[in-house]
């Protein structure tokens, strides 16, 4: 007899593809050797030529205002989206619950609204926003890719579905994950696995990594992920979109089904950060603002009250510290080549920065806080929820979840201490040698460019600012160039990690030829507003490069 | 043979009285039979009539002023302080470390700074500000009442006491608590027992009981409390002061000595409040403002950036909700008296108040859950610590403290889930019929008038703010009068809280007679800028029949 979630997948599966229009379905795939599919939307004959502009020339902030100057009817932009989305996911299984049909009837409404009352409901008025799938949209799942939450469609939206809404945002699916979220793939048992389509045969990352790969084909301008460990900030990385992690305690504290999340393990350990990804800063920016002014903490009882800043820009040259590197697994040459790029252009721009090299030696001490803190009650609770349907872990997930006891009280309170003294050290960061205060840490998102699927294990470059819960985002850089691939490598640390990280990830290095490398800018806690102001200053200085490399894929 | 805490409370005392000066010893002690003290110290003669002037006149903000335009020394306003701090300590066992050298010592460098520069360090320049025991103060012990945590000198200040440093303000002495902390009298086996200064056979209330026994005697203008369940709004009703609890994350997240907390405890369950007591609201509005923007962030784990926010006064009305009962205990006729006065006042303010004779059901869990989420570890720790000087308890103490098993994070997560659900519950309770949100909640600070030493058991008034992280005051009003003693007993809960309020401690009805009452003004987590505002709207309107029943007390 097949395992229960056998026939639970294939259920939802069917389920899934009754919700894409046939005539929006692809008469043919392409090869397998097809590596980037981002041009296949406008090959496919399925958008016209006013839906393949609608989808590739604005960013969410332009497309709002062509709809709200009645350049484009809310309508059409939603059936443009949804085809696109339809392609994408069709192309590289990124979407899990799909709800074009809901999202047309939404899209009639918002023009009428317009054109009754000539006032857009909100600044995304019209503007299609995608979801990764552990938000919670009513009468749909939230399955968070496992088959014991399937076909228990939530009955309460998610506190920031309910201000997209109100921003007048028109929401068409929900995007793929890793079973149970844990992984840095997007791959389960019911939706498949994520593809990513700068080059299929790479990972578009986890657990936000459907939004990522969507984003990355234009089926969404923004989207919603979530971030534990790296989730928004490494997809991003691995299709060249923006995103940023805020502070947890500033956005909507739940994610997931009920069911999912042990009631009243939420503020234990490490916090969930809900925040956006997109093709452009600025509407990150926005999400993040639209969000933070909703006034969660009125209802949700972690988010704390802090209203958006409005902060000067400022005209002096910035302050920016780079480390090197974690102190654990050394950059390989690609990331290094790039912070030092970085800095060059920083400074001849006017920015003051300093490079550390090598950083205070307590800044290794985060990885072990982070898994030892992120969760206490020994994996069970999710293993269990698998058990349940006699669910197989997929490659990603099979090293990561193992039976383990609950912590004690005790244990507890030891890995607070812990987690305690490495903030304390960890704020000391942010005074310089003259005294003042830096603006922005620079860091890698990641020790080593893109991978290829089910290789990348390592999520310490982020999942430190989980531990601090200082908020941090993705900038897309460069490609990697052939200079990277001949620059030598960095010293050796001795960690298990660095060991992988320059042997089986760098002897295979052409393969990361032309993939796409980001930065990770770090903010300080709950001042996300001066984080986005420092991301916007690399943004610029990294514009130049960023197109000459990443032009030709440009559709 | 003794028990060894015998000896070190002995040499504790002797310390102590060695520090206050022979000429300012009291050369003959009151009859235990005069109850109100407050007198004593302008008939002591070891007051100048200037000192007098000194002491009795301003609150902290007059105070400075004087400071800063010459009309008094540092110097001369040190002395005053410590000579009435010295003789309070004498009446009413209100002091622990005592360090008027070194207060007198500073007095002079900030006359000399200001001398030399003209400007004042900081707002606080001069003042003298008392402290609880729990803050940490080089050199000094920070022994919380406990045999077992004397002659160890604190080697770091608390981040509290290095802001007030910096704001001018002159330390110079540490007030006493209960033993553990954790009662509702300050008593403990090191410093004895602290005594009302209304009243001498009245508690002074608990923890922060020194502090507000030494302000109300007007030895102190302003002091820094803690609260983690009423530790500062319960003492400042006691004595008639004012008193405010801050959102925990908002101020400095240690209290106490080392091994005194168990590290990484702070941050799991219900957390303490540092915040102000003092002799008008106006001040303690300072200190909050001046330790909040002090940019404890930059350097404390656990305190958030939220710089303190101006706030324009509001022109319109202001919108009330007055709960009348916790639906555990209802409270005594004065107390509910008091709220339909104070409904009245405001409403003939033109103020809109909406007062609620039956609160939802649900109120009724927060004592529950206070007492289910303020100790996880059993409090073997605490217990721990006593017996390693084998320490016996006070009796404020013996019904509370007792050994339990530590919870497991099964149960953590248990009482977690259910202190999030009464939070969102709560939340509901800033929403008026109408849809508009209240400005604050006025509810009594105790369903009882100030009671008589070790008669305080009840503190779910207070705790329930404790368990919601919500900013809450107390607001002096005005002394119990004969209609209130006249007025029928409201309705029956069944709780034997309620039994014991309406039997035991209304029974003897007539000590309350005379004795103070105040009220507790409620804020929005992170709003103590919003919260301070509607304190002011309320102080104002008691101000009236404040001054009519407490006049006599003036000094």
């Amino acid at each position: 007899m097949e395992p229960i979630y056998i026939g639970i997948a294939r259920r939802k599966r069917a389920e899934q593809l009754s919700r894409i229009p046939v005539e929006w379905q692809l008469k043919q795939l392409p090869a397998e050797s097809v590596s980037d599919v981002r041009g296949i939307p406008r090959e496919s004959g399925i958008l016209s030529a006013r839906e393949i502009e609608i989808t590739e020339t604005f960013d969410a902030i332009d497309l709002a205002a062509k709809i709200r100057s009645r350049t484009y009817s809310c309508y059409e932009v939603a059936v443009a989206f949804c085809k696109r989305a339809a392609i994408a996911q069709q192309l590289l299984s990124c979407l899990t619950e799909i709800f074009f049909d809901k999202a047309l009837e939404r899209a009639k409404e918002l023009d009428k609204h317009l054109e009754r009352h000539g006032l857009p409901l909100g600044p995304l008025h019209g503007v299609p926003v995608s979801l990764k799938d552990t938000e919670n949209v009513p009468g749909y799942d939230t399955s968070c890719g496992m088959a014991g939450l399937c076909f228990r469609p939530a009955t309460k939206a998610s506190a920031i579905v309910l201000l997209l809404e109100k921003a007048g945002a028109v929401l068409y699916c929900k995007t793929n994950i890793p079973q149970t979220l844990m992984a840095l793939d997007s791959h389960n048992q019911i939706w498949g696995r994520t593809l990513n389509p700068l080059n299929r045969r790479l990972t578009p990352g986890g657990s936000s990594g459907g939004e990522s790969a969507l984003i990355a084909m234009r089926g969404s301008l923004l989207g919603v992920g979530s971030d534990i460990g790296g989730s928004i900030r490494i997809p991003a990385m691995c299709t060249g979109v923006y995103g940023i992690k805020p502070t947890s305690l500033r956005l909507a504290s739940h994610i997931g089904a009920e069911g999912f999340s042990i009631p009243g393990s939420h503020p234990i350990g490490i916090s969930p950060s809900v925040g956006p990804l997109g093709t452009s800063l600025r509407s990150c920016e926005l999400l993040l603002n639209l969000a933070i002014d909703g006034k969660l903490w009125e209802t949700e009882p972690h988010v704390l009250f802090s209203p958006w800043r409005t902060i000067e820009p400022k005209m002096r040259q910035m302050r920016f510290l780079v480390l090197m590197t974690d102190n654990i697994v050394t950059p390989l040459p690609p990331v290094r080549r790039l912070l030092r790029e970085t800095t060059a252009l920083l400074k001849y721009r006017g920015h003051k920065v300093v490079v550390l090299e090598n950083p205070p030696p307590f800044l290794k001490e985060h990885n072990a806080i982070f898994n030892r803190t992120i969760g206490f009650d020994g994996g069970n609770h999710i293993i269990d929820l698998l058990d349940s349907t006699e669910e197989a872990k997929v490659p990603c997930i099979s090293g990561r979840l193992a039976r383990r006891n609950p912590a004690t009280i005790q244990q507890l309170y030891e890995r607070y201490a812990k987690k305690e003294e490495f903030t304390i050290n960890c704020l000391g960061l942010w005074k310089s040698a003259d005294g003042e205060d830096f603006d922005a840490i620079i860091f890698p998102v990641a020790p080593h460019p893109t991978l290829r699927h089910d290789e990348w294990q390592y999520a310490g470059y982020t999942s430190i600012f989980n531990v601090l819960d200082w908020p941090a985002g993705a900038v897309p850089a460069r490609n990697v160039t052939r200079e990277d691939l001949e620059a030598p490598l960095g010293i050796e640390t001795g960690d298990r990690w660095d060991k992988l990280n320059r042997t089986k990830l760098w002897n295979k290095k052409e393969d990361y030829l032309g993939t796409p490398l980001s930065l990770q800018i770090v903010g300080r806690k709950m001042q996300e507003e001066e984080l986005v102001r420092a991301m916007h200053v690399v943004d610029e200085v990294l514009a130049e490069t960023r197109d000459a490399t990443i032009r030709d894929h440009k559709l």
